[in-house]
């Protein structure tokens, strides 16, 4: 266990409120335990005291024992495991995470009519919100990686390929480069497809004159990248030019106001303006951005609404686009690490 | 629509005194309204009201207008999207969706105090239980499909390959076949990997004289198939053909098993028995099986305490496993369907 973040952590809880919190995301327990497990439908959960004790609660098909120092309660398919867990809940108030599915939060609330379910995210949403030296380092590898990924993928664009072939192509490149896989199903999308805001990539065929729209991310020790390019495969009209020059504008302004000290609201604004202004805000459809590290989307959202601050150490997309239903879309995505005195881009 | 769904549903809540339930999983709201969207951190919530009455919570991004006749009730991005939710439900018991991330439930509950949360999968579990004619017919085709790819990767199985590289050739396959993709991150797990519970396939390399695990599935029209097959490459010892000759008596002693009227817990006890006469129990770790269709994994288990009983419709694996830590695996799974007066094998 890294005692460092369980410091960060329990001081979050206590600034606050919260005595205990329930943590159960697949990333919030590796954060404070080391272990990676995807429980699927099972329970997986680590009560946290403000005091830093901390036990875990997991199924023995889990087979977590001896993977990490944080002591372990362990229980059977046949068991009720929320029984297992509630008698070591303490009275009052109890900080759930926020993905933890509803059922176990009901039963436990049923278990335990003195125990009252807060919203419990914050205290590790705002640990992981900056990223210390280690996980900066990972991050630098996971999108230099991506980027070539991403590169070679580009390259390998030809008439008549499928976007299903490029989504294979990139997972198979990815893994040649030593990652486990992507962060998220590649994006891939050919001319008018890449205006619908959730096309899945499919066997539609390539063909001279379409706009192509890649966007791609892959894993490193856990930490993922994330970025977006746009690309013109033959003959590319005025407007696609002009529209692939407007969200690029876009980008840059959004990663020129990146430094700390910034409401993410405000960088949100920099790169939406400059849409605004060309006549195109109706076409940007999504906010500019959001927090990246462990999961693919963390906190914060980088949109319109979002008051919070920026400050050094924190890892966030910058990903304007403009979608022009059944013509083509055009997104632009970079991630960016915020310095002391400006930020870096990961994927440049 | 599907209005014969729909009756069963609050039939359903009739008999478990729910007045009104909120619908969340992806698959739960495909089943009552026709739609398929994955909503990541968003809100998707389908209300459904004991009379019929359905109200379907969206964000303006999941472009659902106009794909369902459900009335339909969008909100943005900066929305507090509970908040558009909440003024809908009626004072008293809700229902909520067992995968329903926390956090909607918690806020719920503090923006409507008179709203009480309780469990409330189970009239869709049940009304998802028995498959329709239509169900049944897209889960042949899917485990049809899914035979034919297993077939063609264990014949590509040779010396030197990886875990990682046919896993993708299952995928590639599948797609050729016209499945979207798989239904889960296909297992392929060679020799002492495939005693590890929760091994990820990776770089090892096939040796001869190794028992190979393939656990596979793909999607046919959200449909999920599900099997598994162990083979021996090159020699085999005397104790993995033993073992593997019990696995595949109790995967045919469950099977056997299978017909209307019969508690689950009995077919697992079936299975299990031969495992347990055969001096192998310990080294059988997890349920025989579980419910398969719009999801992998979906309601009932087939486990030892599992008090449902069989109906026509239903459908389940039967994949009992003996695992020798350090040496191999060996797991065996179909797909069974409930008939009249028996089981339809899907997947031979």
């Amino acid at each position: 266990m890294n005692t460092n973040r369980i410091e960060k952590v329990t001081q979050n809880m206590r600034a606050c409120g919260l005595r205990q919190i329930i943590v159960s995301s697949t990333a919030n327990v590796y954060y404070l335990t080391g272990v990676w497990c995807e429980p699927f439908e099972r329970m997986l959960a680590l009560l946290v005291k403000d005091s830093g004790e901390m036990t875990l609660f997991a199924n023995r098909m889990f087979a977590l024992q001896g993977l990490t120092d944080v002591p372990m309660i362990e229980y059977e398919d046949t068991d009720d495991c929320v029984a297992v867990l509630a008698p070591h809940v303490l009275p009052g108030k109890v900080g759930i995470d926020k993905t933890w599915p509803s059922h176990f939060t009901i039963r436990l609330m049923q278990q335990r009519p003195d125990v009252v379910p807060a919203l419990g995210s914050q205290p590790l949403d705002d640990a992981r919100l900056t990223k210390d030296a280690e996980e900066l380092e990972l991050m630098r590898i996971s999108s230099r990686k991506n980027v070539e990924v991403c590169d070679r993928i580009a390259r390998a664009l030809h008439e008549g390929v499928t976007e299903k072939e490029i989504q294979a192509l990139y997972i198979q490149i990815a893994q040649e480069l030593g990652s486990p896989g992507p962060s998220f199903t590649p994006l891939i999308c050919f001319g008018p497809n890449g205006a619908e805001p959730h096309h899945d990539s499919d066997g539609t065929k390539l063909v001279p004159g379409s706009t192509v729209i890649m966007d791609v991310g892959l894993l490193w020790r856990h930490y993922c990248s994330d970025m977006t390019r746009t690309v013109h495969f033959g003959a590319v009209t005025d407007e696609e030019k002009r529209v692939h020059e407007i969200v690029t504008a876009a980008n840059r302004a959004g990663i020129a106001a990146c430094r700390p000290g910034v409401k993410m609201k405000d960088i949100d604004r920099a790169a939406r303006k400059v849409i605004e202004d060309a006549g195109y805000g109706p076409y940007f459809t999504h906010r500019t951005g959001h927090g990246i590290g462990l999961d693919e989307h963390e906190f914060p959202d980088c949109s319109s609404v979002s008051e919070t601050v920026t400050r050094p150490g924190m890892i966030f997309s910058i990903e304007p686009g403009i979608y022009l239903p059944g013509k083509f879309g055009v997104r632009v995505e970079d991630l960016v690490a915020i310095t002391e005195d400006g930020c870096e881009v990961l994927t440049w």
